[in-house]
Formats: structure tokens, sequence, C-alpha cells
């Protein structure tokens, strides 16, 4: 098979994390925190060593920020329904994830409110729009770093400067960004960060994380054991062990370590390379088959490998299943859980094909690619 | 190692699990729901047939109301958030987890009051207590299925009787319980259960469930993507996709499946009767040693696979690492998230050692401990 569903989740995982893993599992999986012996310990252990390579990966200088959750979705709802009071304000724009407005429209109910900037035609946002939507009592600026529909990257170190001037939180929803392009948060002076383990970073689904600049009160999601603290009910809050409450994910987070280590080795850069000439490649190979139209930025730095697309009217999904039936490539077709981002794009009655290239794939599976694309437009006639 | 921790985490895992990971991970795992293509379609089916396979464990008819979550603390925590509204009253007892008495210590600041039930000294609860407890306004009665601490059972089936009878919902903390002893949805009459993956049902950390009976209105902990009805900002709820936003963890919830396979194949009653012979030889062989205090029930069926001890006034974790460092067993010291049961064992002080066996415990294994145990308790005179 073809995978290009990678920004689904990112497949095949490198051999080194599926070792991790088995690694773990078969040789000393403890409950870590809960107990002094040397399982207990050694798990414990990793899970801290996996905090620092992750740490090193965003250049965070504290680890003991960073939450481990179980997908990117968990991170965002945390920081939303934790960071965010009464009476408060959000800004974020017309290219999120269900993830981010979702949460942001049951937040409705308590009385906060949210202006969702809209983006141009092809995802860009216009720093100068977010700056104008912002109101007194706006708290959080929240951007995706890349749109998950079209790629487009986010005018992360625009907004960051922004928010801080104006003493707002920069929030980042890393889900499409982390592992394909830079995301510094000193650089980019982003305050919250939310990013999956298993999509650009390449480690086991059932991981995530959740970064708060430290000093930001945030009010748990879970309530529950954390090993610490068991005689009381209410124990102070403290990062990390206060948002981990029950038992943790210990062999995905240390094999989620182990992917950020691979990363940390090759080297965000270089994979954005990678990815970049592989996206470039599928893009300039089908953009003129007539009857294809692409959506996002034209040019490759602004955007993430993501190639969306629909051919004439035919509907994207059937698309998709031709791709996958006839010709074995795996895409997904749909509104990827962006109905926004599609009413931007002018694609909300049809939806599009969605190809994301990852780090795994070959230059002679983009050119069968855009062979069965071209079959397909042309068969179509 | 000699591991005595299952009470913490079950290990080792049995090898159809980690096969099942592996292959899961190596072989096809995309995203569930969010395309059509051979492997998301694939990684559904599989989950669906988790479902399943779980549902059959528990008796449960309704596999589509069982919720994935990534351990039973979420599970709790959906639970009560989901379905309690402000003015109502629960009701549970002196024997519960953090992962219990936490939340609905949290919710307090929403007007939801509980009323603890104290068990006895060895963790029994009455049942008159309960009904004795109980108010106009009260929901929900939330008791363990055995308390992690002493092992002790609580009478599940006369409490559905009571909780049926009131209309008021039985919830059941199926943490220590499940794989461990019967639960049975219709037989014990449970509207919500919650329960991990990683301890007696001997599946993956990062993995667990939440059983909602038919009907019972829950708000969801996450919203986001699901895969469906992207283009609406606040679809409407349903089972079980409304609960599980973001991306499941695939490779896990699918070699859960694996290990509810295993453990209908082996019985639940099989392995209760296989942990309860090393339960009552380790219990039976420490319990006259000079020095060593016992908690819990003396009637081993009254009672899940823990023996929880003290010897004379050694600190418990002393106990403990002694174990460790010169004897190479692996157990549990101090209050085990379980503040409330040290205060009815009256160990609020001390805390207790805990020692688990587990189906992959052997008789030898068993021996060693008791002479290891023998032995420190000798040395400190």
């Amino acid at each position: 098979m073809i995978y290009l569903d990678n920004g689904a989740t990112s497949y095949p995982k490198p051999p080194e994390v599926i070792e991790s893993f088995m690694d773990v599992m078969m040789n000393y999986c403890a409950n870590p925190g809960r107990a002094g012996h040397f399982m207990a310990a050694r798990t414990s252990q990793e899970i801290f060593k996996t905090r620092l390579v992750l740490a090193r990966l965003f250049n965070i200088d504290t680890p003991g920020q960073i939450v481990f959750t179980k997908n990117c979705t968990e991170g965002l709802n945390m920081a939303f329904k934790g960071i965010l009071r009464e009476g408060e304000h959000v800004v974020t724009t017309s290219m999120e994830h269900n993830s981010v407005v979702r949460p942001l429209k049951a937040l409705e109910k308590k009385d906060i409110t949210t202006t969702i900037v809209p983006c141009s035609k092809t995802g860009e946002l216009s720093v100068e729009a977010v700056r104008k939507a912002i109101r007194p009592n706006t708290r959080i600026i929240a951007v995706t770093a890349a749109s998950n529909v079209t790629g487009t990257k986010m005018p992360l170190e625009e907004i960051g400067r922004l928010a801080l001037r104006l003493g707002i939180l920069m929030m980042v929803d890393g889900a499409q960004g982390a592992g394909h392009m830079e995301i510094d948060v000193k650089k980019h002076r982003i305050d919250i960060l939310a990013v999956p383990g298993h999509k650009g970073l390449m480690g086991p689904q059932g991981t995530g994380l959740l970064y708060v600049r430290e000093g930001i009160p945030v009010r748990p999601l879970l309530e529950g054991g954390t090993g610490s603290r068991s005689n009381q009910l209410d124990p102070e809050l403290t990062f990390p062990e206060s948002y981990e409450a029950g038992t943790v994910n210990a062999p995905g987070i240390i094999a989620l370590g182990e992917a950020a280590r691979v990363l940390n080795k090759i080297g965000v850069g270089a994979i954005e390379n990678h990815e970049r000439k592989l996206t470039e490649k599928l893009q300039e190979g089908i953009k003129d088959i007539a009857g294809v139209t692409l959506y996002g930025p034209k040019n490759y730095k602004k955007k993430t490998a993501v190639v969306a697309m629909n051919i004439d009217d035919m509907d994207c999904e059937k698309v998709a299943s031709l791709l996958n039936d006839k010709y074995g490539i795996a895409v997904r077709a749909g509104f990827h859980c962006s109905g926004l981002a599609h009413k931007t794009m002018g694609t909300e009655r049809t939806g599009c094909v969605r190809m994301c290239p990852g780090f795994y794939t070959s230059e002679k599976e983009i050119n069968d690619t855009i062979k069965a694309i071209k079959d397909i437009a042309l068969s179509e006639k």
C-alpha cells in the first residue's frame, strides 16, 4: 500500500520506536511513580528522559511543564478548560480543527467567547486581522501551527510577538506542525503547546503532550491518583503530576521519547526538506491535469506536506475509494474534522481529497500516485 | 525479579497481547474512522471487535455503549462529571481510591455532595449503611469492585439490587476487580462501569473503558474531532464516538481486545481460583511470623489477590526497599492513592506493604517471598 494518510497518523513508525515499545513491555513495564522497586523506578526514569528529549525538540527549558496526554485533543481541551475563566475571550482562526473550535463552542456555556478570524482562501492568516480581533478581555490567541486540510503554516513568530506585547497567552495546536516544521517555544514565544505523539513525531498512538509555560495556573481535567500526597483529597496542584492522574501510557511515552530522539538526530529541518520535495513533486505532477483543482498556498515554503485537491465534480470519497481499491493508495477524503477550514476554502459542500507524504514516502510512490490521479481524471472524462 | 505489584499494573502481559500490538503497529495501524482506505478500515474493524470481546467479558448487550479511555481514572471522571448535575448527591464508601473520591471532592464546587459510608476495619461494606445514606437527591451509588489496599470485595449484587429498586444509578470502579473476579453488568445490575486495560485485564497501559447503560445522558469530557459530522461545531451526542474525541490508542485497544480474548478463554473464574490459591499461600505463610500484621478479610473468598501487611513498627517503605534490594521482590508500600482506606484500616499514619500475586506468579515465587519476609522480620528483632 502507498500510504499518503500521514496527516491522520504517521506510518510506518521508525524501527527504534517499535523496538523501544517492545523493550518496555517485555522487560520492565511497571507503574511509574507508584512504587520504589527497580521496575517502577526504571519506568519513571525513562519517562523523565522522554520529557527531556521532547523539551529539547521544542526548545523548552522546563521539562517538568510537559504533561503527557492521550492525544492532542486532550491537551487542547485541558488548556482551554483549565486556563480560561468566565467572561474571558479567545481569538482563533477559520482554519482550525474541530479539536480547537469544538471545545471553544462548548465553553460558550460558561460565558467564554471566541472570535474566529477569517483566513484567505488558501488558509493564510493576517496578523493585522488578529490584532483587530483582540478585546480587553482576550486571554488566549489560539492558532494551529499548520492547517490539517491545506498544510498552510500560520505566522507563529509574528503572532507570538503580538501576544507577548499585549500580555495575551499564545497557544499553538501543533497537531499538523510538530515534526514537520520548526516549533520553538522561545523563538515563537509560545505559552501553551499541544502536540500529538503519533503524527509528525512518529511515536505510537495513545500519546501526546501539553506544554504550559511555568506560572500559568491550570485546573486539571481529571482528578485521581497521582502516586503522591495519597492522603489528601484536594492536594496542591503541581506540574506535571497533578495533570497526569491515573496510570500513564508508560510504554507509549517511552517509545515517543525514542521517536523524539530519532527526530532530534535527523533534524526537523531535514525532515521538512524531504517532505517538501515530495509534496512539490506530487503537486507539480498533478496541477496541470485537466479537472484537478488544488487548494492551499502555491509556495511550498508556506505549507507542510499536504496536497489537497478535487477532480472535476467527482465526489472526493469516490476519488479516495478508487485510489484505494484500484491503485492501493491510502488517502483521506471528506471534511477532515475541519468544517470551518472548508468554508474558508470554498469546499464546504464538496470536501476534498487530502494526500500527505511522510518521512518514509518514496519518490516512486509519488510517481505512482501522479499516474493514478491522471488515470482517474482521464477515465472520468 | 519476583513481581508482586500486579495491583499497580499486571506484568508480564500475555504473549498474544504483545504480538497483537506489534502486528497492528507493523502492519496496518492507520487512524480508525477517519478514512476509508484498507488500513483505516481494518483498524476500525479490529477496534469494533475489541468492543465485542470486552462486552462479552462483562456481559454487556450493547457494545456501542463501551467508550475507550486512556485509563480507569478518565472513565470515572467522565462518568461523574458527565452524568451528575448541580444539586445531586452521591453515596460512596470509605474504601474508595482517590480516582473516585478526588473527582467527587472537586464536584463539591458545583454543589454536588457526597456521603462516604464507613466500612469496617477489614474494608467490608454494610448494604444497610448504604441504604441509610441515600437521600431524595441521590443520583449515583459508586463502589469499587474490590479495594486496592486490602482486596476486600464489595457486595455488588446487593447494592445493584438496592440501586435498581430506588431508581439510583449503580456505578462500579472496576480498577482492582476486572479480570480478578466476576463483574457482570446484568447480574450485578451495573449502570456505569469503569475499568483499566492494564491491570487485571492484562492489556497495555494507556487503555481503559467506560460502559454507560443505554439511555443515560452523558456530557463528554473532551470535545474535538471524531471523524464524523465534521461540519458541525456542536454535533448531537452519540455513543461511543462523541466520547472518544481525537485519535484513539488503536494498537493499545486492539491489543486489549486480544487480552480480553485470552481472559474469556481461560475464564475469569479460573484466574480468580489460581490467584486465590497464591494469595492464601502467601498470607498463610506469613500470618504467624512474629511482628507481621495483616489487613483485610481473613476469608479468602471475600477478597481478590491482595496481601496487605506491616512488620512491627518498621517503616513500610523500608520493608519494600529491603524486599527489592536484597531479595529482588517488587511490591508497593505507602498509601496506594487511597488515604481514606488507610483511615478505615487504622493505618493512616503508617501505610502498609501491598503484595499482589498475578496470573503469572508461581508458587515458588510465593515461597521465596514468604522466606524473605521471615528473614526481614527476624533480622529486625
